[in-house]
């Protein structure tokens, strides 16, 4: 299950200003949870999770109090990485967690997922504090 | 004929918020009526349908109560493949079909079709929840 | 001269709703009626209409109750070759022809046009009905 | 099933010397038999032949005194679309019912097909004339 | 026709060595004297003399004596531009102008010509002095 | 000195609409009055002005009684090669010429200067008739 | 461990000429055995088996008797998800794999593992039978 | 430490309009006080200040009585060359020390920062004058 | 006049093995004595010497005791500023000088012209020491 | 001064075949002796050293007993940071060093040099076991 406890914060060093932080990994892959449209029921006991999903996740966000510790943002991605997850709740799930981690102004996650079944999918949340 | 019973939906895990999906896929293919730009009579009979025409399909949505499900969209595609469909017509189709099957807040089509005669077309419909 | 008459059009399958149409060619030619920035006197004899001009023209357009009719607009385009006239005019006479032939919501021309004496140009000319 | 008596030479105006000739199509569809890396029997059904691949065919010639009729070789490939052949076959296919029709000093056909099950696949073969 | 007279050359100042000189248009516009793949007989008409080709011609050649003159390759490329040949024709016919223009060391001439139909066409053909 | 009566116009033939007109050049070169980031004076005497700066020059404008005549801004650009003149004095001078010379109701003048000491500059003037 | 036995084959259509086939995948994953170059140790009780490693693999191969079946290539790609092997292993360990499974005429693997302490890696490993 | 006195100004010679000025440098260096995502404790005894940063900075800003010099903002970039310093803070000193030496009516800082970790980094701050 | 004698040379400091040394510059601008493709009498008075051309200029050569120094090739590319050379001329006139200058091994000098008359070139000589 | 001292090996798993690796960064950075191209007496100063240089080092090697550690060729190309070395003497030494290091059957290093003065140096040095 991704582990939102690994993610660590740490002041922000400008925090009476506005300005924005933008971090993106080419390294996000999880397990979909159905075997997703390429994957027969077969394949799925291999993993014991589902057949892989990979994804570049794009993050940007404009902190308040808090900046996001890049350190710790890697080892949370990693949570993910034996779990069965889909692409819509993968996507509102970090963004959720990151917003409670570091209780920003605005932040937005895009999940850029690789092509399945010739079809490409890319899903977009974003978080604005009222 | 396009199948738009073949559309599959999943419930929205987060329908209480609006986010972003998009899809794509560059193995739309459909037949001309009339043969199009390229073809003469002689040639149509070949394929009892038309010429081939190919086309890369992106999808916009903001999904309310329900996702589509991302294998029934493969096959709602394949659907196309053996019948007659003018540019126009199939990317203002698609778009009913799938604001019919999930309902979304807003949707949008865009079809960008092969070089015919030297010319390329790109069609793009949109569809906002009043 | 170029012969808006070529130009054919069909009704607009979906003509109860607004969407973009976006056509482009890569092989429009026609002629520069002074031989232009790299010609001179002795050359323009030889195409008794001045120095070749080649340019990509992009068409943008919101159809109305008629569309654009893909195989005679090549042919209209075709209708260019062996006539001399400037950029300027050009785009500007593309645009006037199609809203005559189609009188869609909206229509763009751009006009982009090969390096002549280290010089690109680009022109566009926009209409919107009232 | 591939139809070679589609395809048309036309006598090498140049037959007295060796020069090469290429062509590239992006539109070759065929089906897969075993409906391949990502469909299940339930799809299949829909087709009557299996999941649709999709590739780009590039030919490499050297004529000797034919030489292919381009429009023929466009009928040729059409001629693919509803049947339903592996791609390895396919490539080795056309090569042999190319060399057959026009007889070439050699010949090379490379197959580049879209991405399955996360891999892409690229097949050439190649002919000389003893 | 096209007019080889108007090729023109320049001595080579540095004939004693060898070395390359490389050419480039992509302003090469013919007429196709069937109309080619995409072109019925009506539209032929409009032009007398068949439907638009365009490539890019590509030279590379080692100058012996005399060195091609630029202002009268281009001129030379201008008189294709209303007469009507065959891909395979053009090509080789350039290589034999210019070789018989500049009699060099080595000369290849390559078209690349527009998508038609579908398909891309490359046509190479090259010169060694025995 | 530049030399902004070098500048012709032509009457713009479509004066009673807004349209836009876009020219780039790349070969774009001055001196540096003062030799710039990377010389040294005794660098400067070889030029008799200044090290060399190069730029790519966009000029976007709306005419409205007149155009820019294309040569004569060709020629208009040459008119730098051997002065010394400052990046920022450079695209303020050009733009307030071109605004003199054809009286548009807007203009645009990009400078993008090649990089010297590691940095790259790009200087954007825009005028608006009142 | 990885898992030769999901590779299958079967028989190779064109048995009597050599063809080449080329497959590449992007979603190759596997652990670091050490944690390499960027992973403390704390970090590496999280997934039980090092850092993850991302890599695209490119196979190259002449078929003998039997082609790889792309379906159990895919699977057996998986199969390196969750253990710990070094890059110099890795590739030369699916060379010495997919040898065994199919004995090719020839066979390349190429590994393009993603940066790590900002160095990009690239093993390559070939086989030639005797 | 940064050296906010190595930066020199002149006087904006167009200071009675509004226009904008780019820089940009892929030369920027500096180094991480904690050594950062990828670096451990014996390490960054080595460079006695952290492990070593490397990033793309770009300014923009609209000058009001002074331009920034570019040599000596180039010799400002190198004075982070030897000392530690966070991203989030680098790039908001950089914006108050430029903001300062030259009052600009507004003035954006991007630092675009290399992979660590799989995560690529860009911090925006943005100053406008009240 | 190009200025041979503004090259200076360091001594090799691996002079007992080959290697190989690759310089590039895309600020090379000379004038060409007869105006060009595309430049009239008249307006070769504005510059006296002809009109302008650009290119790219790239060398690769392995030392042999001397290497060429950077600063000097620089200051050597200047001196073409304002004197008329033919294209086929610059490039061997420059491997001549390197050659004399650093007496290599071998040394190749490409001279990449900018667009003409719709017609680029390149010119590439080469020199090896018997 | 560099550190070859930090360079480690380690067993070559398959040290009974010759395979290929190839390593690179684009994080190098060191010093220039005379400050080079662009630099002035007084701004050397500043770093005690020279003026940075920055460039991509790739290194391609046949393994023989040993591999280069990649976290340890960190370590070695962060020890040039603080040094003075020209680009031709760099690339042969980093070349003597890993040579020494692992003693591989054959090796090459290419140092991608950024642009000073409008220069790109490109310098490659080979090495192979007799």
């Amino acid at each position: 299950m991704p582990k939102p406890q690994l993610l660590e914060t740490f002041p922000n060093p400008y925090a009476d200003r506005k300005y924005e932080i933008y971090m993106e990994t080419n390294e996000f892959t999880s397990l979909c949870p159905l075997g997703g449209v390429e994957t027969d029921a077969a394949e799925l006991k291999l993993l014991e999770g589902g057949a892989p999903d990979f994804a570049t996740i794009k993050i940007t966000y404009t902190p308040a109090e808090k900046c996001l510790e890049l350190k710790s943002l890697k080892l949370y991605f990693w949570s993910f990485r034996n779990d069965g997850i889909f692409y819509e709740r993968a996507v509102n799930h970090i963004m959720d967690d990151l917003v409670a981690a570091c209780q920003p102004h605005a932040l937005t996650v895009v999940g850029d997922f690789n092509v399945r079944g010739g079809l490409k999918s890319i899903i977009t949340a974003s978080y604005t504090r009222d």
